[in-house]
């Protein structure tokens, strides 16, 4: 969907058009934009405003807000909806605090009736849309974030405070500091980091999810053990998936299940298979009723991993559509204090202050 | 059960004393004797007997000859009674090459009542005692001698050589030899060594069993991962439990699996738990619906592991009794290189080298 977007005095103003339809005859996705600040206009009472605004703030502070792929949280129609069907912002956050999935509102149907609704069975969150009730209006809010909202809600009851709407700026890090904590995080840090055209933040966003699914698979199917990740991008020219691990180097050697001794045409496969092989490092042996043997590993580190992965199809590396062949001609693979390479760039320090610091940070102690 | 031992002409001989006992009447374990001896002669043609003395050559060639607890493999009467059911050493093998748990063979009834009786559920191989219907000859056989005969079996087929009966003598390798051997071994080999009083053969050996089984499952519970040992012992005062895996040395940092956060009561606890604990490293944070949490790991080593498991019982390390003051008092933990402070002992130096081979000495290139 093509808009306009346009700064005046510091203010970003998005010109998005539509079609102007009869309700329910959609021809593109905006076309309920008009009725959504009808109903809104209609519904939602002036003190409900402040109520929904308040839930904004907070959702911002924590990261749960806004309906654009990069965050992937609560659209502004969500909360309004929200708001109207929970009353306050206090009261939105008590019962979200509750929630168990599948969580299913809908403002326009009576109670008793909900549980008859055909469900999203996608999304643990169904919030049908006043003016539509073919419509999950949270169909697009990823698990992170939803329950990045439920936490924090349950949060703020527990640990009152204003942080969770205005969080502090982290405190910038010399490059010393990074290296430092890089070297020290007691786990390895990698960053995949690639140079690639510019496109439409939405898409670009889009494809570094997926870009990012890919790698962290490949990884765990390749006994590199991903423990969290997470997507950077400067929005222009420059992105890089971070992921920390226990090891990213693995040993020489893999031990490989074989058969059960018992299946005699499955063992003499095996043994057939790997009694001379070259790249058999020790056996066929026998361990709990299997036969099992040492091979040689192929792909020791991350930088192997990556590289083996643009060669050899068979390693199932999906990279997605418009980011693959920049990917392919400019991957670089860094490694804990290489990391620091890349301070500097746009929001690269505050995105890997937050990586490595792991816990969000509305989370304080308490005291 | 007692006996006497002596040696003449370099010839082992037990007098191993019995009750006189009606059939059936049984005092002691070895009234059966007589029995069996009886049945043997009368059942066992000359020629089947050279069979049994091949099948027992064979058996003792691949370890899996002998009811003692250090082997617990196939006994004299038991080999004898599958001669008498197969007919011949190669019909066994046949046989054998193609069991399939649960094996039940009972030469005294027909093969059609053979379904309607009542089986030894803990045994993969039930061998009905001739001279007594309600007893498995082959109850005290172990899982790896089982599956090592029926590989071996099929394996001579596949192919034949003399080997499988006179394996040859590891050639011996000197102490600098080990110690690269044991460096270049791609994983981290421990030798848990310790001295003890002397005792009859088959209570150390039962008693050092449990004792690798207890250590090797606390290894698993605190994240080392085993991948196989073994046991040694000079059968006088030394003893020691080998162990291999990927890695002896455990990150400074253990990931602690929380709730789902959907469980509001679980997530209160666990974040009470851990958000203000002097052992948390890092978080908690959310990963994948969950709450997850850093936390320092106590025991990194092997050594720290067996220290720390014989001063804390909550690590659940059960010692069999009697050797359990000798390996409180004076256990050593080696790694690696390390271990060569054994080489020299009474059969320790072919037990290393079979242990790094991990191959059995019986399974050889095919051409």
């Amino acid at each position: 969907h093509p808009y306009l977007e346009f700064h005046i005095d510091g203010i970003r103003v998005n010109v998005v058009p539509c079609y102007s339809v009869e309700k329910g005859q959609w021809k593109s996705a905006t076309d309920r934009t008009p009725y959504h600040t009808d109903y809104m206009r209609q519904h939602l009472r002036p003190e409900m405003r402040l109520e929904a605004r308040l839930l904004k703030r907070f959702m911002k502070g924590i990261r749960s807000y806004g309906a654009e792929i990069r965050v992937g949280g609560f659209s502004g129609m969500l909360v309004e909806t929200l708001i109207l069907h929970y009353k306050s912002f206090l009261d939105t956050l008590v019962q979200a605090s509750n929630w168990n999935p599948v969580i299913f509102l809908d403002l326009e149907k009576p109670t008793s009736s909900q549980d008859s609704k055909p469900r999203d069975l996608h999304s643990p969150l169904v919030v049908i849309d006043p003016v539509d009730p073919n419509r999950n209006l949270a169909a697009a809010v990823r698990g992170d974030k939803l329950w990045g909202f439920v936490a924090a809600s349950r949060e703020l009851q527990n640990n009152p405070g204003t942080w969770y709407f205005f969080p502090p700026k982290p405190t910038p890090r010399t490059k010393a500091k990074f290296a430092k904590l890089l070297e020290h995080q007691n786990r390895d840090v990698v960053a995949i980091s690639f140079e690639h055209s510019r496109m439409v933040p939405d898409v670009l966003w889009g494809q570094l999810l997926k870009m990012e699914k890919a790698l962290t698979e490949l990884m765990i199917r390749q006994d590199f053990h991903p423990i969290k990740s997470t997507v950077w991008s400067d929005e222009g020219r420059s992105s890089a998936i971070l992921v920390e691990m226990d090891t990213s180097t693995l040993p020489g050697v893999q031990l490989r299940q074989g058969p059960p001794i018992s299946k005699m045409d499955d063992s003499q496969g095996f043994i057939n298979r790997h009694l001379n092989a070259n790249d058999t490092v020790r056996g066929p042996w026998m361990e709990d009723g299997r036969w099992v043997v040492d091979k040689k590993r192929r792909i020791l580190t991350m930088e192997q991993l990556v590289t083996m992965a643009l060669k050899d199809r068979k390693l199932g590396l999906a990279l997605p559509d418009q980011l693959s062949s920049s990917f392919r001609q400019n991957v670089k693979v860094l490694e804990n204090r290489q990391i620091v390479r890349l301070l500097g760039r746009e929001s690269f320090d505050q995105a890997l202050s937050e990586f490595l610091a792991a816990k969000p940070a509305w989370l304080k102690p308490h005291h």
